[in-house]
């Protein structure tokens, strides 16, 4: 049973630091953790389980505020609790240049954050993914070593945005009833009263998608406590819509969007103090407020005890299996065997589309590394994301490796974010290149987060073909090199495709994007080749006999027709070397006498790529000729297509010839 | 009452034909259309009102194939009902270079392709603008003008996208009753049975967000007919859950995903063709067959006939008006307007944020342009789209002209594009920049389809200042560049902003995106400026006193900067000149003279933007020297920030003189 006296000190000690945090940055959000504070100081003094003198902990429950607009909950309760990280002096700090405290939840700044919140229906997407990794991870190390749950809050906007039904949808046909949302009901949307903009029945809308779905009241402890309770043992997500006000315990602010994202200024802080009868000063908290919380943050000590005897007693192989894998490091026999894989692909020099060339390093892969976990947004036989041995996961079966992610690129995208944040697990998915616009939220953020997730984009570009220009990516490769900490990868032909999967896997710290073709594409590197070469971003695929006048550069599908046009060029007598840039990113972080030498100085430069100019100056120059798209493709069997858009061996030579002759 | 072997037979003329066209293109998908095929064939033939003869009668019912992998269903309708852009010879050039006929419908290709549909879940969410912009041309003209349907063929994939949740939830919080779905209920997706990625109840889903929905079969000819003539009379907009077999009338592929995106092949061709009792050939349509769908194309031809009869008898600047809006003319008046704004803001040269600027300028515009729709994705304070005399716009009120759109920014964009499409309104609409990565699939469309859609993207890079790295841009507009047809223009002051307003509504091809700040920007031009500078793209603001040493390049916010960091050069002795951009692209469009003597031949030059280089070697080379971003923000005062990424005038005088001094 809940002590109500001592309940409401707690939840209005989160209040109150709320609003003195956002007074003294006289920025931020008050109305929402004034409002969820009865939820979050019961989820986190009665039900949840974590550990603040071990936050790492890989059985804890993990907890997502969705609303992240409402950082000062978490950072409030998590200072409450004890988190080092999060002192009185943080909370001072809040939104201030290099603090813990920032204006949204940033992870990475300090233990006790398990995702960045921050852009509406992320987190509550991020969720979905974390508690499908621990069914994972549960069905490969059973309940001794995984068993835990995922708590969110999530306000109006999470549940307005459209990659809410994505994940909603996900979570109820995989019957991750180990996901508790907690929804912030609170009626009130920035520009004012919800039903502004709002009138749907959100219980009937979760149980359409197969969850458990309830209304209470927000601000009734026991009644919380209640809802929780049941939701530990559903069969089912559990959606807790938490009837609140926001603001709540400001006289003349609670209840309206005025709370929302403006401090309340002094006047009606002072008023809100006094409703809530609180006298402490600015960030200080009564004794036996803060011993209260402080006794809430000692709860889970002794499950986190147990846990740690049950682990200790594994065996030491399987120990050490579980803590590579949380880590996060790859097999140790995996360099050996993409070096191999390396070696044979050179030897063979196969022609294939790097789509299939990309499902036969994945076979190495997923045969090598136990924890890949593959999938699609339906299109699994164009994308070539499922190898032979990955079973499919299903609701019945959480050990299969193998995900149909349907047509959800945006909950795709988000869920493997939550994967990579919940560890243990390394995940890839699949759609065309195109559709990189639905997943890039979630893909900003895998950046921003800095975890390793794979993107393996197929059709990348007009080779795609009769489907037309709403399936050709023209802009996708320039608009996601502009992002930062994101590795895009383009790689000319089997050998750079494995390079670039390798890539891919060892980067540790952020997001990695293959894009792939559907066409064909013949071998442009053999056996003479050794170690990754892609790993310099870009490197010379063919020399010129004598000093080059012309430099050719060119990434993915036309690094063959790049070479085909070196072929040309020589017969006319004009020196030409071949470029292959299979990543910008990369090349981009080499020496600057690497990146000369690669570079050179012949006079003529031509940039190669079915996709626009934007950030090819930077290789070729102002002057530099360029041979892409200038505009949307057309529907019409490729070949046609790249005949049409002038992106031909033969038009590099026009182009080339017409140039010299102006010189 | 329906004819039922009549009904069969044209039916199947769909079916073959779309089996014909996809087996000569070699590529394409059958199994959409042979299902859909009774369900289009009820509609076209005694439901929908359009004309052949007149295709784009402003009172047309819309008709929104949301499914456009199943294109052949759209074209064998508009060939059988007669569109003289749908000939025979179009069929057999289905997914060929330069037909009409492409691999998904593509707006402009012919009349009758109501919109370009493709990414899934995009055609469904733009019909809601159409429904939407239908009655709020009701409110206007009233009934005897305007009183038409939308309908929408959508597949699983389409319900899927989260995209479909926001669209379908605003048409039940608008009461779209108008707007008619026809749910392709196939339980197929391209990786296999529906169940292996989806489990939810689509009704219960639809009854949720305020819609009435219903299951029936969808081979069932009076059915379908029953059920839309009851969605006809509803006052919500309603969903039509059809249950049919993909690929209906292939005896080994039917009811299977082996028949969604691949010809049937020749001997499976054959024996569809047997199993329909088909024996015409390929292209070729019985001519009782042929008589019958001709016969349902005149069906509409009396109420065309009425229609116009009505609209003669309009006072003649009634009809005037009605038709310019249409054609989607601005008021003669406009230009006179807006040259008198900018004088006015030439001659005060206010201080203010572009935001601000732009809310002054729309408050100029809404007055002028009684067309204009504002709207904001819940951020209406912050974007400062709406102006005083906007009435909000209500399911009871749909002569409003400013909608909330809700925490819906996907949502937002489709339907604006929908408004565009249907005529006669011109849409704006309003979130942080930030978000555009949400609205990046619908606007791409509106780039490609070359519609009039505005978007007001405020809080424009790090200037946004506390909320932190996942509000603040910074490769978003490099990203929005990159994208064809789409106009970005990052105005520098008030002036720059009402020359921005200007362009983005004289552009009638295509959409135009405004990036504006949050923080105040000094004028950096004044009463001396005639013209729209703007429309160039790039031009010199502030000129050297002698030849200049240094030119400076910026955009937006940061043209006062450059204009400062000018002040610290000259008074070093270095001549320095000062270049605004507003617009890249613009830029990019001028002779080559304008942009050699705009770019010109200062030793130094120097871009100065709040955000990644990608794209701005374009405009300073590759030894360009770029004060800019270089990787996500932070959460901090933005004046901080400023100071911490080194954008400020004194940063760009260390750089420059470090340059002289290698050089």
């Amino acid at each position: 049973m809940i002590d109500l006296d001592k309940h409401k000190a707690m939840a209005n000690a989160i209040r109150v630091l709320a609003i003195d945090a956002v007074e003294a940055a006289k920025s931020g959000h008050p109305g929402m953790p004034m409002g969820t504070a009865d939820i979050a100081t019961v989820l986190f003094s009665s039900v949840i389980k974590v550990d603040p003198s071990l936050p790492d902990w890989p059985d804890r429950d993990r907890f997502v505020l969705s609303a992240g607009h409402g950082s000062m909950l978490l950072y409030s309760v998590l200072h409450l609790l004890g988190y080092e990280d999060f002192s009185t002096e943080e909370l001072k700090r809040f939104r201030q240049l290099g603090a813990r405290t920032a204006g949204h939840p940033e992870y990475g700044h300090g233990a006790g954050i398990e995702t960045t919140t921050g852009p509406l229906g992320q987190g509550i997407s991020t969720a979905v993914g974390m508690a499908l990794a621990e069914r994972m991870m549960n069905a490969r190390y059973g309940d001794d070593l995984v068993d835990h749950r995922t708590y969110v809050i999530a306000s109006d906007g999470d549940l307005m945005e459209g990659i809410s039904h994505e994940a909603i949808s996900l979570a109820g046909h995989l019957r991750l009833n180990r996901l508790i949302v907690l929804y912030d009901d609170n009626q009130i949307s920035i520009d004012g009263p919800l039903d502004l903009s709002e009138s749907g029945d959100a219980l009937k809308r979760f149980e359409a998608a197969g969850w458990n779905a309830s209304r209470i009241d927000g601000h009734n402890a026991s009644d919380i406590l209640a809802a929780l309770e049941a939701a530990k043992t559903s069969d089912k997500p559990t959606l807790i819509a938490c009837r609140t006000t926001i603001g709540y315990g400001s006289p003349n602010k609670a209840g309206t969007s005025a709370s929302h994202g403006s401090p309340l200024g002094a006047a009606e802080a002072a008023a809100a103090r006094d409703a809530l009868d609180w006298h402490a000063e600015p960030f200080e908290i009564p004794a036996d407020v803060r011993d209260a919380w402080r006794i809430a943050g000692l709860r889970s000590g002794h499950a986190r005890k147990a846990w740690e005897k049950k682990y200790q007693s594994l065996h030491p192989d399987e120990r050490a299996e579980f803590d590579r894998q949380i880590r996060g490091d790859l097999p140790p026999s995996f360099s050996a065997a993409m070096e191999k894989l390396r070696g044979e692909i050179g030897r063979e020099r196969p022609t294939l589309a790097t789509r299939k060339a990309s499902e036969n390093v994945l076979a190495a892969v997923n045969a090598e590394i136990p924890e890949t976990v593959g999938g699609s947004a339906d299109l699994t036989g164009s994308n070539n994301t499922k190898t032979k041995d990955l079973e499919v996961l299903t609701a019945d079966n959480y050990g299969g490796r193998y995900i149909h992610w349907g047509v959800r690129e945006q909950g795709m995208a988000a869920a493997m974010n939550g994967m990579a944040l919940h560890g243990g697990l390394i995940p890839y998915g699949g759609t065309f290149l195109v559709f990189t616009d639905y997943c890039r939220p979630a893909i900003r953020l895998a950046a921003l987060m800095g975890v390793r997730v794979v993107y393996v984009m197929t059709h990348d570009s007009i080779g795609l073909g009769e489907d037309g220009p709403t399936h050709q990516p023209v802009e996708h490769l320039a608009a996601l090199r502009a992002m930062p900490n994101l590795v895009v990868l383009r790689p000319a032909d089997a050998l750079e495709t494995a390079e670039a999967w390798e890539i891919a896997l060892e980067r540790k710290e952020g997001p990695t994007l293959l894009a792939l073709t559907r066409q064909n594409c013949p071998a442009v590197r053999g056996e003479e080749s050794h170690g990754n070469r892609s790993k310099r971003g870009a490197y010379e695929v063919a020399a010129s006999g004598e000093p080059a006048v012309v430099s050719l550069f060119a990434t993915g599908s036309e690094v063959g027709l790049a070479v085909k046009a070196k072929g040309l060029l020589d017969m006319e007598g004009i020196p030409t070397r071949v470029v292959s840039v299979p990543s910008f990113e990369l090349f981009e972080r080499q020496s600057a006498d690497y990146r000369g030498e690669v570079i050179g100085d012949a006079s003529i430069k031509v940039g190669i790529e079915a996709a626009v100019r934007m950030g090819w100056d930077r290789l070729i120059g102002t002057d530099g000729i360029f041979v892409g798209m200038t505009g949307f493709g057309a529907s019409a069997p490729y070949e046609e297509l790249y005949e049409h858009f002038g992106i031909t061996p033969e038009a590099v030579v026009a182009l080339v010839k017409a140039r010299m002759a102006d010189a």
